[in-house]
């Protein structure tokens, strides 16, 4: 089963011809490629963004994808190209984090540093290795070739920290806005480990600086709404997200990325 | 004839990972579907511009085509997902307006209420059903499973006003500007049946507020231009369009959606 | 040999029906083509920064891929549609100038005139030939017409400045930033005939404004940076670059497109 499903994660921007380039790279490997681009917004050399991106979507893809990720503030000599393979999918790019959670939610993972100048392109720039390394490494794999034949495996790859929040005392957690997505909504790293429906029962609610949310939805358009536009709902990557009806939770809230969310109200 | 031909048109933007987990979902059902962007930059939850949008571009498509449109602020319970077949083609996404344009210009549709949950995600998010209902859906008809078998036939969808403009008395017609593109062209309500080449050989001409618009043209770069800087021409989707020639229309007027045109001078 | 891979870049932006229905119009000639968006981001109708993205992005695809190439102010009656056969690559789109770089950088190439109807869409209209013309043309060669069947030879076709640099007197070369990218890197009109390693050797320097650069790395992320953040490095199109590290060199030096890079200290 080699699907030849190539996915693209960049911060690259579209108005360029970065992507194309890359895409290009990979065709000129593997004409038969499919590519699929996932987002090439991640804010500029954004590691943290593009992570959570990648967590978020990587899973709705069929088992033996390959996602290539870059975002590289340190193109060029001081990090390693990889290739991890993980959760039945395979990624590659830089070793400077950008599969921090792909490595937290694996069981297991292998991974590889890529040194066989063989599958990459002729001659190899110094500021577009998403061009020059990972778009024909991952063409050379969506053929077949095995990560194994193009790297080494290490066990020292970069890790951000863990999106995990923290407990920081009985009956509290402190817990962070990771994510504001184009609706203003505010992915919390709040998991149903975290919060559970028991909890929920007791009467927990969240603090986000001077605002209670107290509200637990189904839906965003759930009938029975109350006072509040705000509420809090399970998003569609797993984590606890602060939503408000037509409108933007970030800005009735006045919160961005890294706002602190407590979680109390439970034994 | 299945050409496993998948559009996207969406108001998710670019940046989050919703774009590429409806890709995903696609291929997970069907890893051989060919999945083509329309565009993810409608307004976020502007119906009315994505019904547009769509009417404008699905017919350079070949018949059979699956064209999946999400633009959704009641996501959730309140509104039904919808399979529309119409004038050979088939659309898929909720049932807020989003396809009257289609329901319009089709002399008969078939709207089938998507209730056969084994075509859907195996969980279904309170917030994402562009994944989880919409996107395995269309997977799975673009594979040969017939919309009667993911729902059942209903009559009362939901439609948006006409887009048909008013004929206020005789010798007058009072039409709109229902959508400026980059460009800064106004691209108005009238077609050909509105405004047809004998009211504009008896010298019908076009009114935005005080601005009188008497030059009608087939291209945009004509030779024979005059003094006005504003022309009408009859635009690429079949509707009258106010344009300048390299400047924007829209910024010449001072207009935006939504504003009046009025047409006169003809008997 | 037959691709039926066809490129795209426009001034069209993504957020209207443009690029999707020049999408829709391929895939209703051949259903099989495969369609690989290169950007849709250039500013409107700046043909200069078109045919440089073009030219930077070309090599990296297979040899017979078709490129479809619109960004045409002059859209209608006045320029010719032409399709472009040079360095084993297919390039369509208007007689404007956006190919100027493709024909600066081949040996020999085949213009053609395109003037066969029966290629284009059934109705032409005044002001979208991206879908009209070009679309269902690049389609029709995708399989396997040829592209003198479509039009005739022509030799006047419209042609930008060059990009060479000028030698305005021995011992300086007078350049220009042609590009500034996503990451404020300032692409200049340099290429390695111009500066060469010997030059650099002897001491070759850059001035833009008052700023000096005297640093040429090889890597962004280079150990050795000394004090200046800005610095020289060959980029990915094979022109010498302006960049600082993980800093926007364009706003470093408060410089735009067009500025002027003098290059001096060289015998």
């Amino acid at each position: 089963l080699n699907l030849e499903l190539i996915t693209l994660l960049t911060d690259f921007g579209t108005a360029d011809y970065f992507v194309g380039a890359m895409k290009g790279a990979i065709l000129t490997v593997n004409p038969h490629a499919r590519i699929i681009d996932i987002t090439h917004e991640i804010a500029p050399q954004d590691i943290q963004a593009g992570a959570f991106t990648l967590l978020g979507v990587y899973q709705a893809f069929p088992p033996q994808t390959i996602h290539v990720a870059v975002v590289d503030p340190g193109v060029g000599s001081e990090r390693r190209p990889l290739a991890v393979a993980a959760n039945n999918h395979l990624f590659i790019g830089p070793d400077n984090g950008l599969f921090s959670y792909i490595y937290d939610s694996a069981a297991t993972c292998r991974v590889f540093h890529l040194t066989n100048e063989k599958y990459f392109r002729q001659t190899v720039s110094g500021s577009f290795h998403g061009r020059d390394v990972f778009a024909p490494v991952a063409a050379a794999i969506s053929l077949g070739v095995k990560p194994d034949s193009v790297g080494s495996l290490v066990t020292d790859y970069r890790r951000l920290d863990s999106l995990a929040p923290n407990s920081r005392e009985a009956g509290l957690i402190e817990a962070t806005i990771i994510h504001v997505d184009r609706f203003g909504n505010c992915i919390t790293n709040l998991t149903r480990e975290d919060l559970n429906e028991l909890m929920i029962s007791q009467g927990a609610f969240l603090m986000v600086g001077e605002h209670e949310i107290r509200s637990f939805r189904r839906y965003f358009a759930e009938a029975d709404r109350g006072s509040d536009p705000v509420f809090a709902i399970w998003g569609s990557a797993g984590f606890l997200e602060i939503s408000a009806f037509r409108s933007s939770a970030a800005q009735l809230l006045g919160v961005t990325r890294g706002a602190k969310v407590l979680v109390t109200g439970f034994n």
